[in-house]
């Protein structure tokens, strides 16, 4: 490579509610560009909160002369990467529901930008789309479910923030009449409801609404480990005749074990197992039954081919999961996707939820599915402008959005919220 | 792709022992290249017994128009082509040492020649070494060991075959003395004695003298799961203090798990663990340590790079298996092995017994290691006229050879022999 460009940016965020808070009106992502000794140019994307971005400037700088086909040897460049160890907890990550919080986990959400961008650089210098780098595509066209939120209308007022057109949904008809403008706006097939927002009574009417509004459609439910052993059971019981599977339920492998053994409903995770250390014990356990890879986390598109591998070979199911994410994120997802033979369930995505994009042009939902880019590479072209715009807000940010934190977000409503002990219910 | 042939050879082997008979005369092999509509050929080579040839023509005739970069496309084509059942017995297969024999794993031992052929012509195509389609190697030589056996001087009397230039080695001395001719020839620094040829007291003799003759020198014995479970036990005990580790001293999962609980010697095995399937029931008894690959049915190189990952994950070391092969197979497995970053140990090859190339230059073990080759595509070029008079050989025989059979082999010698029952010791 002959040189790195690192953008980090603050991207428009509605105001989606969780179990820890609600999204800040802007979230970080980090922009990379690497450009070849030829001027070929390759882009990724990953989180941009500051501890990726400690990271992912000695490993750029660490990049010069690399040959952007060696994508194993950014694994050891990374390896050489020092990680604060301040920025690890070793237990979930409390800013984004990330799961389990390591330093090679660090490590990898970072290559995992770099390795995309060489991926994207590699395509377009041999006249091959990604996917064909992967091994070549097993279908056109990637399916993606419509990923429902709970939501206010608007940010709080006084609160610099983009106005967003979805409105708000906070009870069983919200959120059925946000499931209509997904699949009016994009077509989906599919749902998933972001839960652990409301007491579980709740979450459930509104799961039952979109089964009657929408029968025999798949449906997803994800409280982000909000809920006890116990209360996990029961709701998957109750909703055992809709659900497609119920997703992270409960926090840990024994807690999703337990749940896993009283269930025949599938438990599917982006919590429980986000690095293949995790794997052996959650898997001898029968603690998760379909594993949502987050590529970003599992350290790429290559990684996530082998995660696919162990699941397929292990029985367990696989797809994708999605934290808010630009065009550049969603290509990458489509091209691996499209490579991964046994891919039974639509992948997740935020990205209808972000009307802001650093490319010329938007990727596009046709029936909820996106189709696979044939075009060198990853198929997708930099908006230089857009770039500069996202970016210089970022730089006016007074660092208070610079690291996501849908707590403190949610303090600006109510002063006394603390993220929520777990199991909340 | 605009064409494919496929070019059935025999080729000349040493009167190899092992528990099940001594190596016939010559082996068959299958010779796959393909050609792409830019006149691009690609290399691959695979088994070349009647049962792979008859998979490997109808996979040829579904190639006309395949892409060379669609390596999955390979498996869903290899997926219609309909296996003989009487082919499959559904146990280890009796004629090549080779775990169990199953439709889908004599599919992806056919698949593995073209994937390992398409990757070449697709790196030739792009200016690319394999090792670069597969992410960039990770070391720039691969370690090999030497690959003992105990042997006649020459083929019985009356028997066309080749003369070899190793002499007979039939007990320990014999085995020392092939062993320095190995490392005196090729460089060798560890060594593997194929066992299950006479009674465990011998073999460990054997060892013990290695042991002597090269004092801390990693040593293997592989008695290709000729042993019951107490034997095993026993020879464990006996040589744990010299033992890398041991192979496949007992058939079957419940047997190696039983050795393993049993014994502090690592277990390794290219009989118990094979296919994927075979892997969680191994994996989760902790039956065996090391997996040894052999990239021809797993499927091929990238299959052989998600075993890797897979026991990466597990804890379970990697390392590569190799049955009588050609230069061809030697490249693949020396561009996949380079790009498994934990190869903790050195890989199998029968390379120096096969004094047959159909290389116009054959591959050179330096140190006992064989460089990575950096030019495009597997980095060898075919003698054409070598194939034409070992594919001649083929014609010429009679039927004899065509299906490799170590017992028919043994009758010639002794007419009374039958491929023993196991455990034999």
């Amino acid at each position: 490579m002959a040189g790195v460009r690192l953008t980090p940016v603050l991207v428009a965020d509605p105001p989606l509610l969780n179990t820890q808070g609600v999204h800040q009106p802007y979230t970080p992502r980090l922009i990379v560009e690497v450009e070849t000794a030829d001027g070929i140019t390759g882009v990724g994307e990953t989180y941009g909160d500051t501890k990726y971005l400690e990271l992912a400037r000695p490993l750029a700088d660490r990049l010069t002369g690399h040959q952007v086909s060696d994508l194993n040897g950014l694994f050891r460049l990374a390896d050489q990467v020092a990680v604060d160890r301040s920025r690890i907890s070793g237990q979930v990550d409390v800013g984004g529901l990330r799961g389990v919080q390591t330093a090679d986990k660090l490590r990898l959400s970072v290559v995992s930008a770099f390795e995309v961008a060489c991926l994207d650089a590699l395509g377009k210098a041999l006249g091959l789309p990604v996917h064909a780098l992967l091994g070549g595509k097993v279908r056109d066209a990637v399916e993606y479910s419509a990923y429902l939120f709970y939501k206010w209308d608007g940010h709080p007022a006084g609160v610099a923030a983009e106005k967003d057109d979805w409105g708000a949904a906070l009870d069983p008809a919200g959120i059925v009449a946000q499931a209509r403008t997904f699949t009016e706006r994009y077509g989906f097939t599919s749902f998933k409801l972001k839960g652990g927002v409301f007491p579980p009574e709740e979450e459930i009417a509104a799961i039952r609404a979109l089964a009657e509004a929408f029968p025999g459609h798949p449906l997803r439910l994800d409280p982000n480990g909000a809920w006890s052993v116990p209360t996990s059971v029961r709701v998957a019981r109750e909703l055992g005749d809709v659900l497609e599977y119920l997703e992270d339920p409960a926090l840990g492998t024994s807690a999703m074990a337990e749940v896993a053994r009283e269930t025949g409903v599938p438990l599917a995770t982006n919590m429980c197992v986000t690095t293949f250390a995790e794997i052996p014990e959650a898997f001898t356990k029968g603690a998760v039954q379909v594993v949502l890879s987050d590529h970003h986390y599992w350290g790429g598109l290559r990684n996530t081919q082998q995660l696919a591998a162990i699941c397929r070979t292990f029985g367990v199911g696989v797809s994708m999961h999605s934290n808010t994410h630009l065009g550049i994120s969603l290509a990458a997802m489509t091209h691996v996707a499209s490579t991964v033979p046994d891919l039974h369930h639509a992948c997740d995505s935020h990205y209808p939820w972000q009307a802001e994009d650093v490319l010329t042009e938007r990727l596009v939902f046709d029936g909820g599915r996106v189709a696979v880019p044939d075009a060198p590479g990853l198929g997708v072209e930099l908006d230089q402008d857009r770039l500069r715009f996202l970016h210089r807000r970022w730089l006016d940010d007074d660092g208070r959005l610079r690291d996501r934190d849908d707590a403190a977000a949610m303090r600006v409503v109510e002063p006394e919220w603390v993220t929520p002990a777990v199991p909340r219910w």
